[in-house]
């Protein structure tokens, strides 16, 4: 029960002034110039140990704290990515500005590791996203990337990640070395998910076409994760076993080529999940503070402490939950 | 382990001449007239007795037979509707042979009760649409209603089943008295996915549609059963506890307003289901024959005998699992 | 009267089984992936002999029978060709399928030579629709290829046939040496008119299109063949002669670059028709068993029993109605 | 051989200041306000008389002097309309001021009663429209209509004829007691036909649209003639045959319900339309001076010297003769 | 020179959790609830005196102190209004919490008063709109409105000021009494301007709909200010001079019937636009702190010291200063 | 005040034949083939004398001979170009005639310089346009050419000025040595402004297009004259001058990379626009005969006699007078 905690799944805290600036880009559209959004490690310091009403009422280092996590890969707040906005220039300025939130808050805060948000405008092509990659993988040694597989945000159909079109993504990354996370960011309407329970259609999606047999074939070192333990597929797996079981494999054996982090908030959806891709293809991830930092009025724990529903689970072993704590996460980023 | 089995999740097995029929419709386009499918006692009778490629090479009556099926509701092929064909009448004739090829299959195997498939087009309106409803179950006694929650079929948004847009389907089926089978149709490029995919996106935007506030505030009588085990909503259903205790109540309590099938193919996620929503909101349901039927090299089992995986689950006592096999659709379908 | 009779109009009488297979395209969109038809020789022989409601009661034999047609160049039923279904996958599926429901029907009956029907969907490219007729010719042998000059069935406007766009279609059918058979397909609301008025508006539109300074002047061997007689042009052909005297020629000798077949069911609307253009450039034609298999109450004929027109019109001679009947299609044809 | 001429097709041939007029219109598009086309009746007169090179080098009165018509109807030229032109007010305006040199034609010409064009835009109702032909027959003593079946000119599809759309139309035809002339005016790119290919295609559209079973069984009084011999119709019949078999009628009976001009330009295409629905049912008509105005070099004959080529007809008799050269036209116009 | 000076064109200095919450609704689309900026009096009174980079490094209240103002009207800060965005509810919000912003500010700085915003979505009716404006005067005790005449921020073509879809914006203000000041929100891509370019261009099609003759005359006590100076209109008004002639009037009383501010920043400028409207039509506004709230590096004066540029010029007299500077605002504004 | 005046902005009087020619382009769209206007020396000759309502009753030359112009620059009716109508050989032949008549014009007005007007038809490319200039400079001396900043004439959004796109004209303006008079030409609903305000509205978005830094750096010989006084930039040019402060410049020296000709009607427009760009950047340009050819009542001059607005404004030097009537223009013209 003393494993070390690498949290794969944690979103920036970052100050105020990021999203002062976003909201001056949309207005202005980049009239005003690239400007910036005044980030200090001070600044970034500070917001760390803010108590936050979406977080429940205290701090992201509180809840860091807390749950006992050892490690945080800190990723851009993905809804406030805005990938459909126009023009170009403006997704990518905020694009920069969010790496350089992340990449303050890992010099103030020694258990980050930074994940790059990429100006995915579909203004520009894949290719020049990846540019933004290569920067904070390089200047400010970021682990890994936050991939959005639906750069419209909701607005049309994008390629399916299985489409030519997103290999120059897969070859930065293997050049790179570095996993992508699978994270989609806004949804706009007249769509009739909120952003949040897209991210669930987009992963559902995101695995399915992934798995299309070209993919892994031309990418052997591909590492990818996909968030919120796989979308729907872990629980409606069997609907894709008569499939794989007419080419003479199994549906098992097929998601084993991708990852997925653990950020469920229920215990036996983990339970589901770890025996649909095994221990050794699950990373603790939690998305905290965020979406789940609410207490549970019955139980008193918040719902996002997903550390103690993974520790719950009986029929785990000690390799195995360390697997999901730790060793998957550091054989994939490097750690 | 002697329950009497209903499967409230089978689609119709047709004569060929419903599909050649179809065919002629979406090529004339209505320029032959009303025309007929050549719909006979006869041929309904002898396509259940038909071997089957897609079937597993054995027919319908031996799939009821081997998985010792009391009854099954047996609504339409959902991908074959065509919802978003044009122009509207091609759409209602085929949804009126449909239920055509229905009725005379419940006559000629006793285990058969209709549910009707509707004449979704976006061309008329839903009230129109509810017309054929009134007449299957009037004529044909038919039990139940196939709703399509897409019936552009993944061309465009449709209004979120929430929206007053659907008011008419709910008014018509608490007027009858019947209840609705949620199941999608089609599904049209550039859709990233398959119709069959589509079928676990749609089943998760309706449980999130159906759940909003209004619609069984209005509704109290409505009765819905959401297919395959409600798209992604068990599995991700934490995602909606902080939402759920904001408002001091249990996403449990909000989910339970809504039925689902047990149209899953893994004893985990049937057990997953059963615990997210209780037995008493579950409805044993195959597809059968369909997409599971194929049998699993390992086991020799059919993939769709879901009897067996209810059969083997080892902490639901006997009244919950005839309330699953039966007891709640004897209830919900006045069986 | 006693003139060999090559029909080169007839379109092939399938088994049931290629147009439940369409039925599924359509539904599944390629889901179910690649798949046949499950035709057979036998199943194409008994489709001969099948009596057809469409068909007046009787088969296609025995309306070859009656009208002692000795040979019949057979097609696809062109309503039936969806040209403008997405995927393209699909479109190319359904004419291979069709093509091998031709070749089948050629083997089990000897009057039959094959037409192909081509995958000309717009989501490809016109040199690479022509991939299916080099395969039909060098392995069914087949003898021409029907050409649809509006793929968009009615929902878009296509280039002109006299654009470039359509040269590699010239090019190929010159390099095979084999004519073409200009046949629209469907036609999709909201256009006004049904398919089977489609294509005449469009024999119209191909005629002009056609007859554009360039076509025949960079495809000198081209031959075409315009369906049902021409569409309008002969009986509106006087319009066209100002244009023709300003250019210092004739329209009579500009429209002689084509021929049209003499599917038309009115001795005078056939007695214009070969005089607007020569008897040496008609090529006899019925469409049988189809559109026309109807008797008119009066005179007990058959409306499609064109030979009997054409064996009334007095003023022909033998020489030229052997030209219609046979010689020009063994020509164009080289039967 | 000396019957009277009644030419219900002749086209205005207005002065100058018309197509000055016109060129402002759709360059200012309503800013210059109102205006007026500068129309005299001396500028009408001299209109008549002056040579054209479209007409052949000579004018509108010499041909009609050739000729020897007696009376001729003239609308406006209709491919100078514009009915798809925006905003709706210049439409109006330039038909206004087309309908008022026709009336100034009239004054300066006895042979001439005025068919009015109407300001056919879609961005106002049918009904809207038909207030300029109350205004024409009130004011002018206009006889009849001109009714353009496509204001949208090609850019996409109208309502087809027999659609409620069109029924404030027929109101107000049969409201005033005289006869609508089926005339297309303009066709825009990207459509693959000129406007005046454009004129056969909707005709034969509105032939198909206006035998609908309700137009004429709504309104037994409307008289409908259409341009150019019906369009591709005649000529075509029979492929409506066996569809007026199955209803228990001919479709001979069903064609009489319109009556159609002879403005064909080939002495066997006349012969066919004048078979086709009977003498009865056409009227003399050759849109001259216009698009026929041109010599044949080999005969010396105008082309659009059709009155010569009834009277070549050998087996019309003086009193079928008569008919189509007054007597029809006298009577739906009753002039 | 001690006129009292009251300034109609502020905007307010909001805090900046203004803007978090802004950039949080235009990311979750409203999926996190209404919500709230979190907007007090002491944080409204901190920004007032907060230096700012955008206001050349001082604070509102030093810019207020500095120029003399005596009293400001303040709107929101037009370019984040974000009319355009999507769904209407977040438009709502956020035109909600701004005005709230603007009565805190009121509350908390005595030489303020209240303008307006108003939730301007297409989404919804320009009927609807103007409950918010009710309730800010009202509540609030605000004197005015700030319309935008194109609430599509630049991506479609919205109806002309002069239309009747705005009479409903016109008979509330006239209803309250309250003038409208026209100053138009964002710009979005693809349009060729910037949000302030396109300020200018909206302020000249503004000035030329409303001056549409009817206007004026169905609301006879209507008061619009069109900020900037008029956009182009002073300085081409000649243009107009014919049309004004032919009527019979001068353009000069045309524009009379709208108001302008002095929010130009050139004395010739305010020259030009005094001389075409008279100082009676002409309200001292700066739009201070804001676009010109940088020094001019040769003269050391703030480019927005428009109360010095009007001092500079030498043929006003004290009577006309004081109308511009107070008097026309008092008299409109009711003050 | 005996300058030699040279009128930069004045628009080719055609004869009729011209409109007529238009007219029916419009119409057949290029069905009746190329043709000519029937232009001639003669023609044009007799146009230039005639008396004229829109030119206020008298003819052209008769304005020049009032005005005392010694030379006038002639380019087409701007609104009349139809560059936005389709197909592109239209746009391309009227392009052609309407040069054709203004080189006919100088040819029997020795006071004329032609100014070539262009196909700019957005179906075709803006190196395609060139080829129509430099065959008017060629051929017929012309000096100079209009540009349309909006080739969609309102229906959609065109590169802005300063895009890649225009590179091709500024290239062949700078290798023929020629200017460009920068004049847009219609604008189509539903677009809130008439042709006449999207004059204004272009040229101010021409001047700030045009200034984009990259333009004048890439061509530092290109000569570019706004038409009407630059639209609204003089006027409002205060509002660039923190951005210019701001990169170390000031805006008035930004903007003389411009010219701009005189053609305002107001006095104080016209001190305005030389105190804002100088002397040496004003040529005189009246437009004349045209929109201000109405008398004002009051003072009994032409509201387009701006030579005598000029020669009025008493601060101007004679140097600075004969540099905006002469000067200037010679130097850019190299008359």
């Amino acid at each position: 029960m003393l494993s070390v905690k690498i949290d794969v799944h944690g979103h920036v805290t970052a100050p105020d002034s990021l999203y002062v600036y976003k909201a001056g880009l949309v207005s202005h559209r980049g009239a005003h110039g690239r400007g910036d959004a005044a980030l200090t490690a001070e600044a970034a310091d500070a917001a760390l140990d803010a108590p936050n009403r979406s977080f429940g009422g205290i701090s992201h280092r509180q809840h860091l704290d807390n749950a006992g996590v050892d490690y945080q890969l800190i990723s851009p707040r993905p809804y406030q990515m805005m990938h459909s906005e126009s023009p170009a220039k403006i997704v990518q300025w905020y694009a920069e500005e969010t790496n350089k939130a992340i990449a303050l808050s890992c010099q103030v805060e020694s258990r980050f590791k930074g994940v790059a948000g990429l100006p995915q405008t579909m203004e520009t092509s894949p290719a020049t996203w990846m540019n933004e990659l290569r920067r904070c993988v390089t200047e400010y040694g970021f682990v890994g990337a936050m991939i959005n597989p639906d750069p419209y945000e909701g607005l049309q159909q994008p390629p399916a990640l299985g489409d030519q079109f997103w290999y120059p993504v897969w070859e930065v990354l293997c050049e790179l070395g570095v996993p992508a996370l699978i994270h989609s960011a806004g949804c706009r309407p007249p769509a009739r998910e909120s952003y949040s329970l897209h991210f669930i259609q987009e992963e559902t999606l995101a695995v399915t076409g992934l798995l299309q047999p070209s993919v892994f074939k031309d990418f052997p070192d591909l590492k990818v994760i996909v968030s919120h333990g796989g979308g729907a597929i872990p629980y409606q797996r069997g609907r894709f076993y008569p499939g794989a079981f007419r080419q003479g494999t199994t549906y098992r054996d097929i998601l084993r080529n991708l990852y997925s982090d653990t950020c469920l908030y229920t215990q036996d959806s983990l339970e589901l999940q770890i025996k649909a891709v095994g221990a050794d293809h699950c990373l603790f991830g939690t998305e905290k503070p965020g979406t789940g930092s609410v207490k549970d009025p019955e139980t008193g724990r918040w719902v996002d402490d997903i550390h103690l529903l993974i520790e719950d689970i009986e029929w785990l072993d000690d390799a195995e939950r360390d697997q999901i704590f730790a060793g998957n996460a550091q054989q994939l980023f490097k750690l």
